[in-house]
């Protein structure tokens, strides 16, 4: 991977609708600073008008974007559009421009079940676009970059299941897990709760503090459970607990599996090592990985190994939940869909210490 | 100072109107474990018929009152009451209150500028209970214990104000600085900006940050300047600078002052010794101190230095916010009030580290 | 509980070897303010002469002691002694205090294992005095109080420990769950790692981070086991994962059970409601407790949770690993072992927020 | 600015002496993706032979070199070498390189004052190679781009002399303010503290805490005075006192300054803008800067205002102070030297929240 990049002209043009929150202001910086696309349009329905940098002060002199409404970018609509919009209502936005040809990157939760029922019964919401939930592809370039390079909707993945996935797709493919016992403790930083001020994410309550939430009902549950199932090749149930850290970024989960048959602690890391050989933003440790190895990065740090004591297998993950948990996912996706080189804009060294 | 308190029978009933924030929830913890007064009535308009360990789950089993609507205290009013309120509400209560011989201490604003232009200058409102202004004690109790003795009213000083002045008091009373020229450099936790969630105290924004605030224009100032005036017997002017700091509790100020005349650094320690000598609350610091040597107490830590470089002379002091910086002062005062012994219910041990 | 306590007259000594650390510091605070005990001697092998002010500058006006050689105590011994060392150093003290009489609390590993073999492979060092082993008395009071009170030697249990056992206590007693898949994740505040700097605990890499440590090896664990053993009456095998949470204070335990057989939601609320019915320092919660409801109290919160579409149960526990994670529960024990009210000097409001 | 970069081919090595430490892992960082140098070689005295990235685990598959002993550099030395040294040390390598026709940025304090009195003055030894001050140039790019593009030593500016100098420098050079009572009210994130473990820098200890620290007499103050005292034309004292904020990176500097006549606070914004026209790292704010508004990239962001009811001018400068503050400067110094685009390898966006 290097930072001097090959693509200079800029040949594509790419919107941005939703720029209020985290996930649309981290968008922008990276599209802003991208070498091949040109982020064209940036919209919010809230700040229309205004500056993106007086929404967000850090991106001054970055992305000096006045906000548009929506509508003015879907009369002229750029290459690729990412949707940054609260679930149930970024799927109103996906038959206008899918219907002008324009490839979609919706990082809400809208397409990423495959089911409008299964939707239904997490999110409380009937789903307006269910006709094109089952050609929507689930963004994690790690293990469906085939089917992402030439798909027109892709559903970015969650940033807990995304921690989750990569971290269980080596052992549950090679079939080497028990699929019925699987435990996921996951703990995160507080812009995964968004931007909007509300008690639990005060900060006087959360500073100092670490609390569970969501225990069996966090909505990233069937999520997990549907990509585990689809590299399974059977229903996989999980326990699913997040947690509440007390920092901004950054997501680490802590994930007990049994193993089906005998494995030794160096066979697990080979494993990992073969699996993931030609990744770059995969690393595979030799120690239990710390948040901070990630932090303001693409990259998803694993670690895997074998309790002899006990038998168990435990894993660790450690992402950027703005970056490799969401819009650093979706520029990858991107440069997936536009042929470009897949790190392309993304060469960021983690934030350390 | 000691733990083992002498008073037993709970010979005094007191309130407290409001218990939504951090201030009454701090109050009515201290109040329930204080030894010798009774927490009887605590009120909140948004909440009254919930329990107040719903609102505050870190009370529960230590003060289990049902909230109730404030007309209820003011029927059957306690021997004091503490006014937990925004500005500008709390002085409506305090005509009912006084009428009925109940004794008062109001944590708000509201009484603790002398000039009700200048209350209306600073804080955008007209004085609703001008009349009170006079009487009103600032409910300093190391410089004003005699005043605060046979009130009837009192203003808890702002948390800001408290440490300006407990660092200045000894040498302005001294004569030993000029008075035009005093600089507040002040840095302050986030509870000092109460428990409404809000933009600039999300967590995801203020963690791992830091800023300046109200510069030349925060409230704090006109009460700070009244207050050195009255102990220089001058007008004062100070350039007062908040800081939100990315911690929960604790506000550090650091202030430049310029001496009159000659004055050795060993000096200003014996004077800052001498002034504070039988006070129990006041620590006089060889070192600059922490934060945290403070927090969860009602110590003020205080240091002086003189720069024989530049012949300025810096003081430092920290407090928390919410103990001696308002809840554990409006205690101090209390007991003072009430003739108990100042320290009692105050012998919190700093939480350190 | 309440703060007025009965006893004024201070009838017995105390001491404290080894207050150069943390668990040492805050020993000396709650000592120091504790209403029927005199702490009378404070010993640090390396700060001996000095004050123990001036190492630990928060307890200045509180605990104005000056430090003297262990041998000073061993002379004129109190009647209890905490001794407050590192493990291999703690159990070189007990046969001289015992040979006087005197009572002894040890708040190091030494005397949790019962047997010095396994000891000896966990901490990879002989045992230098397993004759107490046997007698010595595992101080958890909620579990063990009958045992505490007349004991001789208490050894205070691990922080990691209390916090798994206090919560898994009620299930494994009525044998409501499996014993052979019990996965413990911990989650700890970094002032566990002690006083010491180093690498691991450097402010600018643990600040904002996140990690596990220890995987499968960390020394809690065999004391975990073997206390659940004994609850259980049978071998108990756990998974024990611990972390390093960004803040100073605090431990939460997040715990996967199976059931035995059919239970309900409410159930477990009840039966861990009748469980610890009389106890004053444990707060069944109705939601996941926070951290911070117990920041600087002598608390544990305990939540349990059946899922219902796993048929999981999910338990989390938060204490202050200083106070009911070490001396907290050490003075806890010291007043049962002296026949003091159990809450004696120990009614501390959580600090929240 | 734009990420797409014009050089591709990497024309020059360059090499970090001393690659153990926060200064030195950021630069690696930075060299590593660097788009027209190549980082050649990287020395460690402590740990030659391992990876850097065993040292510094983030920087695996960024920066995978072994590191040297720097005898090894010294042979074969590229076009131009980092010091990133601690003071007292990095002088000893300065007349090696320079015989050898290698350009050297020295990020220590050991070329930083003119003086070599001054120097043993503040840094209690005696300079090594003073014959060099005279040549090195002050590595402010901003203030003196001309004197760094020829310079063969560049003395990269500390951490807060650099955030005093910006916020300073338009009011000093035309005469605005009053040279006799500048007051610097700093603070700044542990990593300025360095990467060695020490009591003052513990976890435990620094979380949540706050606390000034060398009052009077820390060394950057000769540094600053100096500075100042060019631009001024006159000697100029300052009164600077840092604190340690509880965060891992970022500098924020409050600064006071009286106006030599009258001035509007809408001048100074004017003044500021003018005179940072041109200028790609710093940004005028028409609000008070927060911290994380540059965290993680070279900016520095600058606020001046007046306060007509004082007549004083208040300035904040916010940088991140491995960055511009350090690592950061000192890539932007390296290429004015080399006369590559000065922000080449700079685009990184502030890690903003």
């Amino acid at each position: 991977m290097e930072y001097p990049v090959i693509e200079r002209k800029k040949n594509f043009k790419v919107g941005i609708i939703g720029a209020s929150g985290y996930t649309g202001s981290e968008l922008a910086g990276l599209l802003a600073r991208h070498p091949a696309v040109e982020l064209s349009v940036v919209t919010s329905r809230q700040h229309a008008g205004k500056q993106l940098s007086e929404i967000h002060p850090h991106l001054r002199q970055i992305a000096e974007h006045v906000l548009q409404p929506a509508e003015a970018l879907l009369k002229d609509p750029p290459d690729l559009v990412f949707l940054a919009l609260p679930h149930a209502i970024a799927q109103n936005f996906v038959r206008p421009l899918y219907e002008k040809g324009v490839k979609i990157i919706d990082l809400s939760a809208d397409f990423r079940l495959k089911s409008a029922t299964v939707y239904q019964q997490w999110y409380n919401t009937a789903h307006q676009a269910p006709e094109f939930l089952e050609q929507a592809v689930y963004g994690l370039p790690e293990l469906f970059r085939s089917q992402i390079r030439p798909a027109r909707l892709v559903a970015n993945p969650g940033c807990y299941p995304t921690s989750a996935l990569l971290a269980l797709a080596p052992l549950l493919k090679e079939k080497r897990i028990e699929t019925g016992s699987i435990i996921i403790d996951s703990k995160s930083g507080a812009t995964g709760a968004g931007i909007k001020p509300q008690a639990s994410t005060h900060f006087s309550r959360v500073f100092g503090n670490f609390a569970a939430y969501g225990i069996g009902s966090h909505r990233h549950t069937p999520e997990i459970e549907q990509e585990l199932g689809l590299l399974a090749g059977s229903a996989v149930k999980v326990q699913f607990t997040p947690h509440l850290l007390p920092i901004d970024r950054g997501i680490l989960s802590t994930i007990y599996v049994r193993p089906t048959g005998a494995i030794h602690d160096n066979d697990l890391r080979d494993l990992y090592g073969r699996f993931y050989f030609k990744e770059k933003f995969i690393r595979i440790c030799d120690a239990p990985p710390e948040l901070k190895h990630v932090r303001g990065s693409n990259y998803c740090n694993i670690y895997a190994h074998h309790d002899a004591r006990t038998d168990a297998i435990i894993l660790v993950s450690v992402l950027d939940n703005l970056i490799k948990g969401a819009a650093g996912q979706a520029v990858q996706n991107m440069n997936i869909m536009l042929n470009l080189k897949e790190d392309s804009g993304l060469g960021h060294i983690p934030v350390y210490p």
